[in-house]
């Protein structure tokens, strides 16, 4: 299946917008993994140097122009306010039969606002590999960023199969995992879950007023599991979760519900319970690992 | 200084109780960087022959007799109420001059109760090694648990300073971190923090009513890393989420206090407040793992 995605791929020419640290990825897994033309757009001319030494792109350009026309596949790797800007200035250069799909984190805000900036004709596939890792920019990226993510696809009305089938194959020759497809309400609803609730919850656990100076001294593996997504881009995750407020509201009250099973039983002083609540823990990490790990085989 | 350690512990005879993780990790990584002598007591007698298979223990019993007499140092690897049960079984074999340690997790209900088990003139050092992995029993154990490891020394009033030492030494010949010297309330009040509750938000977390059999699907990074330890030995914990109730119900109030402050941020649209609160949270747990990694130079 993953060699079909590479062959389906290899006469595709690509665009990649923005060569951060997740259009970089993408670009050094492609070149890895496939034989498609990489052309890369970004701001800075010095990255777009680096990666035309690092052999990773074919060609690049510091503005949208003609070149754009001839990708088949253009691969958005910008935040949702500078993927409008470009959108809004190069749609001129955007044509009918063209896929494009982006990697924007939360979709209520995004698709809409997208959707209308496009010429007819391209077939816009909103997704959102989850991947990445710390940091930002091209030195940051990496080809194995992709090994074993989960990679959602978001498609709306206007979005063809063919589409979809283009971006599948793409994850596939990334070497993701899953690759589900669900609606924008969908998407952002599981999102606020898996990823807006546990930056919220590392946040403020070392945001408690028991942190202090000598904590240090005092953790080991299960605080520092906890906190490491609290060393976060403030700015970036300040818009990503109220973009996505109304979903992630409801899910700190459901977490709340099940905290407040444990603070019950604690005041309780039922082991029982508790201990009931911890074993069905344990299972549901358990069978949630296993249903991630199913994809990996597929 | 580990140097001196290990210089310090050269001629001691160490009795290790209980052969399990903890135990069998304290065995390996004592016999790999010390020259003292290793006897374990352990109710299976097929866990001592491997361990002196592996050649990682000097002699093995499985019941406690005079040789006890001859340890200088004890170091009980137990649960709380397996160690209470040990004690009381073998005081008769414990003598004026032994330093006693152990590893029990939560403190305060458990210092008096060995302490009182205790012949005279047995010195007896609470103290709490914050290393650990999945699983248990002596296969699981393994030397390396203890680098960079916090190591906790929690003395009462019968403690004395050379007590206090010689488990100093043993910490930092078995490659631990920091070794901080605090009060039972102090230990047991910090941990309710470090240990407590990141597990019972861990739990929390997999049991919300949001959690469903695709969820595997929708992770990445940080709903694996939130959600680690919540694949929990359930019945320990129950008992030691109990034995730290007091403190725990405060540090679940406290964390609850944070939370407020990003549903309040939200609710409102305060995208500065929320970024000011994200901000926060990054110098926090960077000058946390700071101070964390301080230990490792000492």
């Amino acid at each position: 299946m993953r060699e079909e995605a590479k062959e389906f791929l290899k006469n595709l020419n690509i665009a990649v917008i923005g060569l951060g640290l997740m259009g970089g990825s993408f670009a050094k897994r492609l070149r890895e993994r496939t034989k498609c033309r990489i052309t890369a757009f970004d701001c800075e001319a010095e990255t777009l140097n680096k990666a035309l030494a690092d052999g990773v792109i074919d060609a690049g350009y510091t503005e949208g122009n003609e070149e754009l026309k001839k990708a088949d596949l253009l691969i958005v790797c910008l935040s949702r306010d500078n993927m409008l800007s470009f959108l809004r200035q190069n749609a001129v250069y955007l044509r009918e039969g063209q896929t494009l799909t982006d990697i924007i984190g939360i979709k209520g805000n995004s698709v809409e606002a997208a959707k209308n900036l496009l010429p007819d004709g391209v077939d816009y596939v909103p997704a959102h590999p989850m991947a990445g890792r710390e940091g930002c920019g091209y030195d940051m990226s990496r080809a194995d960023i992709f090994d074993c993510a989960n990679y959602i696809i978001v498609p709306n009305k206007r979005t063809s199969r063919k589409g979809i089938k283009i971006v599948e194959s793409l994850a596939k020759a990334l070497g993701c995992s899953h690759i589900p497809v669900v609606t924008t309400k969908e998407h952002d609803r599981r999102i606020a879950y898996t990823s807006c609730l546990p930056h919220v919850l590392a946040t403020a656990l070392v945001n408690s007023p028991s942190m202090d100076g000598r904590m240090g001294r005092f953790i080991a593996g299960s605080f520092k599991d906890a906190t490491r997504v609290a060393d976060i881009n403030a700015a970036l995750w300040a818009r990503l979760l109220l973009a996505d407020k109304k979903a992630l509201l409801q899910e700190i009250d459901r977490f709340k519900e099940a905290l407040d099973k444990v603070e019950e039983s604690l005041l309780q002083g039922d082991k029982e319970g508790l201990e009931e609540f911890l074993k069905e823990a344990g299972t549901r990490r358990r069978e949630m690992i296993r249903e991630y790990r199913k994809g990996q085989h597929e």
